[in-house]
This record gives structure tokens, C-alpha cells and sequence, in this order.
């Protein structure tokens, strides 16, 4: 069953009708940037204008979507229909108000998205797993072309390079590269301070593969300068805390439970107030998706979901340290998909 | 008078709230993933979480915007107020939910930002300025790069890593480069494609520098295999056409009269119908804004407003051109931002 059907009987509307660029990506498998999705009881049409029409009969010939040109006029694609389904959270007022105007009732799919996604198929995580290849190699590629004296900037362009030639078709979010106190800022703005023996470097990284999405952090020493041992220690505590989540977590857990295996173990070690966010997010299409892994998350963790677990501590002003891997659920337990050395890395 | 005092006045409503990360770039001058902009008659207040307060109120000492912690209510900070504005089109419909959920009236901010954003302060002008360097300078450093059997993602791997060395914090949108018959698809899709001698090379690309774009698109041979004779010759045409809107265009034209510059020209040579899209876009905080320059754009073209001016014909199966320049009204003319050799490059 494709996932439009699969959609529409969860959502039990009369009909769903779909124009965001992720979910459109999602039911069709095609990155577009026009078209509208309508699913009924008897067919799933995908209406785009003439720079996909051929291209997409022919990615779906013998699937359950029919392709049709958009002939420029909405009322007329939802003429005789009492009821249909859009992403309430995800729907521009505007563009909600356009459709109520035709006399429509309108209810809500985003939940469905939300679940549905979550759960990735097997094409979907080999995307994804090819996006982790891709960030992986790329993190590996770049450490020996770190060099004093580069600027953040600098090292976020090799580092970006590596990842398209790694078969990255971009990032999946801005790369941030922080040196030294800048690492104390959980989103710092990658900019133009330069590189120093014994800075302590952290780098949030992912790209895209046939559009599906990676995301790693790791944090490391340029260079060993003998004063930054209290680095040292809260490292060793932030990858244990990264490490016990992908111990101790079964599919079956919620995301707050998920969550509390880091900061549990951060809490007995009196770091757990600056571990100020939360310890994953959903990944996919988007970087950041369902399921949420926070301590008031009651979302359910299930196999072939593939998210986040990245526990960090940040010192204002001082440092940070974030060591975060791509990780999904299968056979009820967690298997890596980003996975370069975690071990504390000297420069 | 700040710019959000600007709009106060232009809206005319009780207060102006908004929350998109563009128009709050816009107005506080930072980017920022969250917060608050609240302008009523007395004052503007920029409410932001602990990652941005102390940032915030650092960078905006001595204007006249106040910075606030936000305590996690709006019900809270909108408490009292009758009527706000917000950019409808650029609200989803659940915010507008909860908003409206407050009892109170909602009326739109959306027109008002479109057109105070389009015509450029000019902090904002270098901002673009700058960009439109880094493209430049990156496209010039590309060119001797540019190597038989490298891919499209080979090529735009380069030029992105070029405009981080030049000063560009990432792209402004996907670089598309299209070799040969690919160029025919005006949003090809980067893919593993190989250069071979007497390729036509399209690449159109894009940066940012201090959250502002450019956006800019040559076409050009890769080696002389003496069969392109009709693409040399609709080159020179589409050429002319871009030439074009840059002589004649001047302040008070609209963006009809600016696209019918190079249109009626294409018309003229029998190859109008082979341009298959608008003349250009508007070009700020984001990539496309207001002014349009289309067929049926109304919108006034205003000195400090930058835009694109891009003519392009596509032949589908065969080649496509495009020729685009990130442009500005000074002084009542055309003046070119990205302005690198236009003249056909034979590598």
C-alpha cells in the first residue's frame, strides 16, 4: 500500500489534499517545488505544471498515483468535495482561508504526517543512511586538513566541500563550527575567529541525499595545551551519557524516557542544569521531525524510527560539548547511522 | 525612525506582532530561530529566549527596540490589546488559531512588509553588495577548475567551497549546475552527470553574507565542438534581452514594463515563446521577494530596490540559457551587483 492510501485511512476524512514541498516529497518520492496531491476513496492524482508532468509520469508509472497537468484553477480539483484534509500546523492562514472560501469543511492531517513519517520505510533509511555515509567520511576527511590559524568559516567550507564529494547534494542546516568559548553557545553563528593550538572545537554538521537528511556533532581538541581538564572530565560524562542512551533504549520507550537515560546519569554527576535542551529529535525529509525526545515527550519510540541522541553541556562563556549521532531502532534496539570516533580527539 | 516603527505606521493597527525569522531579521537586524516583535503606539519590544537576551540587548542599545526574556505566555505579552497585525500569508493557520483563541481582532501585516522590505536601507545594499562579491569573485576562481569528467556536483562542490573563501556563510538557495540538454530544465536537479568537451554549462548560484542573498545564473561552453551554432546564436540574443532591461529600465517602470524590455525583444528574434518564466524577482533577506517582474506585475520599480533581471530560453530535450544579474535602481537606472564577464566564455 503506498503511503497516500496509507495516509488517507488514517485520517478518515472524504479526501486529503496535500501542497507542502516535504510532504509532497514524501508521497510521491519526488523533490518538487509545485504541485498538489489529492487522495479519495478511489485515487490518489498528483496535479503539476509542465516542468515535472514528465518527469513524474514517468517516476510513478505503475504506482497507485496518477499524474495529471495543473490546469491553474484549485475550485475546479476540489469541486465536489464536502470535506478534505490539509496540515493545519504546516498551512499558511492565506492559503487555509482560499480553501475554506470554496465552501469546503476542513479538518486536520498533520498528526497523520507526523505519525506516518516517523516511521521510515527501507528506501528511506537507506537514504538516510547514505546522507550518514556522506557526513561520516566527510568529518574523517576533514581532520587533517585542520590547521591553526583557519577561520570557522573556513573550516565549515572544507567541511561542506567533503560532504558533496562524499554525494551530498548540500547541508540539511547550517553547518556550525565553534572555537573554544564559542562552543558554550548551543547555536552559535559559524563566523570568523581563527583557530588557536589548544582550542577545543565543536562541529554540527548533515547534508542531504536524495533528499533525506543527516545530523552529527562532535567536539575535540586542537591540540592538547594542558589546560583543559575540566574538558576532559564533562567530555568523558557528555559520551557516557550519549552511550547509555544507545544501551539502555528499546523500542517501546517514550521519548521522555529516552531522554532521561542521559540526563539521569548527567543529573548524578551534578552537569545536568547545563544540559539546557533536549536529547533528540526526529530525522528524515526534515532535519527536524517527530519523534521528540525530551523529558515531557509521551511520543512512543518504534522500530525504523530514525532520530537523534545528543546530549550536550554548556558552560557560558567557557566551553560546551555536544556529541551527537544519527541513530535509528531495529530489532527493538538502537543501531548507529552516523558513527565516527567518539573517543576524545586530540588534534 | 527604525523600521519597526516604520510599519506601525503603515499598518494602522493597534499593535504589530510578529514571530517569522525573516521579517524578525528585518526588523531587529539579527538572526535569531526565536522570538517576539511587539510595536504599539508607546513602544517595540523584542521578546527573546536566554540563547539570544543578552546577544540582543547588546546589539540593540540605543535603538528603539527594547529587549525582553519571554516567560513562555503570549497570552501574557498580548494581554489588553484589542487588535493586533500579522503577516497572514506567512502565518499558519494553527498560530492564527491560538492568536485569534485570544478574543483578539487579527488583521493582516503582510502587504505592509512586503513593501517597505522591497525598497533596500543601505546597510542592506552592502550587506547585498557583499554577497553579490562573493558570487562573483567565486565564479571568476570556478572557471580554471572547471576539468573534463567532473559531475554537476563536482562543479557546484567548487563554486559553494569558493563562496565560503570569499566571505558567504552558505548558499542562498540549491546551486543548480545543468550540463548540456540538463540546462534545458530551468530548475534542474544537481546530479552525478559528466562534463565532456563542447558541453554547454548553465549554473546558477547564490550566497548569503549577513543574511542577505544574491542570486546570479551564466551560461557558457565548455570547449568549442563547433556544433553549438544555434546555441551561439540564442545566446547573443538572450543577451541582448538582459542588456536590455539594463538600459532602459528606470524608476517608475513596473515590473511589467521591466519584463516586456527583454520579452518583446525575444519576441522579435521568434524565441519569446521559449521563455517560460518571469523576467525576475525581488532579492533581500530572502531569495525571492517583492518587486515581481512578470507579464502581469503591477508593482512599481523604485530606486534602492534590488531584483533580479534574468531572460532565459529553454528548449527542451536540446539546451537551455540563462543570463541573470542581481541588479538595483540608483539614481533612477539599472546598476549591476553581480557583474561578471557576460560576453559567451569558451573554457
Amino acid at each position: 500500500m503506498d503511503n497516500s492510501r496509507t495516509l488517507f485511512e488514517m485520517v478518515g476524512a472524504e479526501a486529503v489534499f496535500t501542497e507542502q514541498p516535504d510532504l509532497r516529497q514524501y508521497l510521491t518520492g519526488l523533490e518538487t517545488s509545485f504541485g498538489y496531491i489529492l487522495t479519495d476513496k478511489n485515487a490518489t492524482v498528483f496535479y503539476t505544471d509542465s516542468r515535472y508532468f514528465e518527469g513524474a509520469k514517468k517516476a510513478l508509472a505503475g504506482k497507485d498515483i496518477e499524474v495529471k497537468l495543473y490546469e491553474g484553477s484549485l475550485e475546479k480539483i476540489l469541486k465536489g468535495y464536502k470535506e478534505i484534509a490539509i496540515p493545519l500546523a504546516k498551512t499558511y492562514h492565506t492559503d487555509f482561508e482560499k480553501l475554506a472560501g470554496f465552501g469546503i469543511k476542513i479538518v486536520d492531517s498533520g498528526k497523520a504526517f507526523d505519525e506516518i513519517m516517523a516511521v521510515k520505510h527501507g528506501y528511506e533509511i537507506e537514504n538516510i543512511r547514505l546522507a550518514c555515509n556522506a557526513a561520516d567520511n566527510a568529518f574523517v576527511s576533514l581532520l587533517p586538513r585542520i590547521k591553526e590559524g583557519m577561520s570557522e568559516n573556513d573550516v565549515a567550507a572544507e567541511l561542506e566541500y567533503l560532504m558533496r564529494k562524499n554525494g551530498a547534494s548540500g547541508t540539511s542546516f547550517s553547518t556550525i563550527v565553534a572555537f573554544e568559548k564559542n562552543s558554550s553557545v548551543p547555536h552559535h553563528e559559524t563566523g570568523s575567529d581563527k583557530l588557536k593550538f589548544g582550542d577545543i572545537v565543536l562541529i554540527d554538521f548533515g547534508c542531504r541525499v536524495n533528499g533525506y537528511c543527516s545530523d552529527c556533532t562532535r567536539t575535540f581538541l586542537f591540540g592538547d595545551d594542558k589546560k583543559h581538564g575540566n574538558f576532559k572530565t564533562a567530555y568523558s560524562h557528555v559520551l557516557k551519557a550519549h552511550m547509555l542512551v544507545k544501551e539502555r533504549l528499546v523500542a517501546g520507550d517514550s521519548g521522555k524516557i529516552a531522554d532521561g537515560y542521559a540526563r539521569d546519569y548527567l543529573k548524578a554527576n551534578g552537569l545536568d542544569k547545563f544540559f539546557t535542551h533536549a536529547l533528540g529529535h526526529g530525522i528524515g525529509i526534515n532535519v527536524h521531525e517527530k519523534p521528540v525526545l525530551s523529558p515531557r515527550s509521551e511520543d512512543i519510540l518504534l522500530n525504523n524510527m530514525v532520530f537523534s541522541d545528543e546530549p550536550g553541556v554548556y558552560f557560558a562563556g567557557e566551553f560546551g560539548i555536544r556529541i551527537e549521532d544519527t541513530v535509528m531502532l531495529s530489532g527493538g534496539k538502537v543501531v548507529s547511522l552516523t558513527d565516527s570516533d567518539k573517543n576524545l580527539i586530540i588534534l
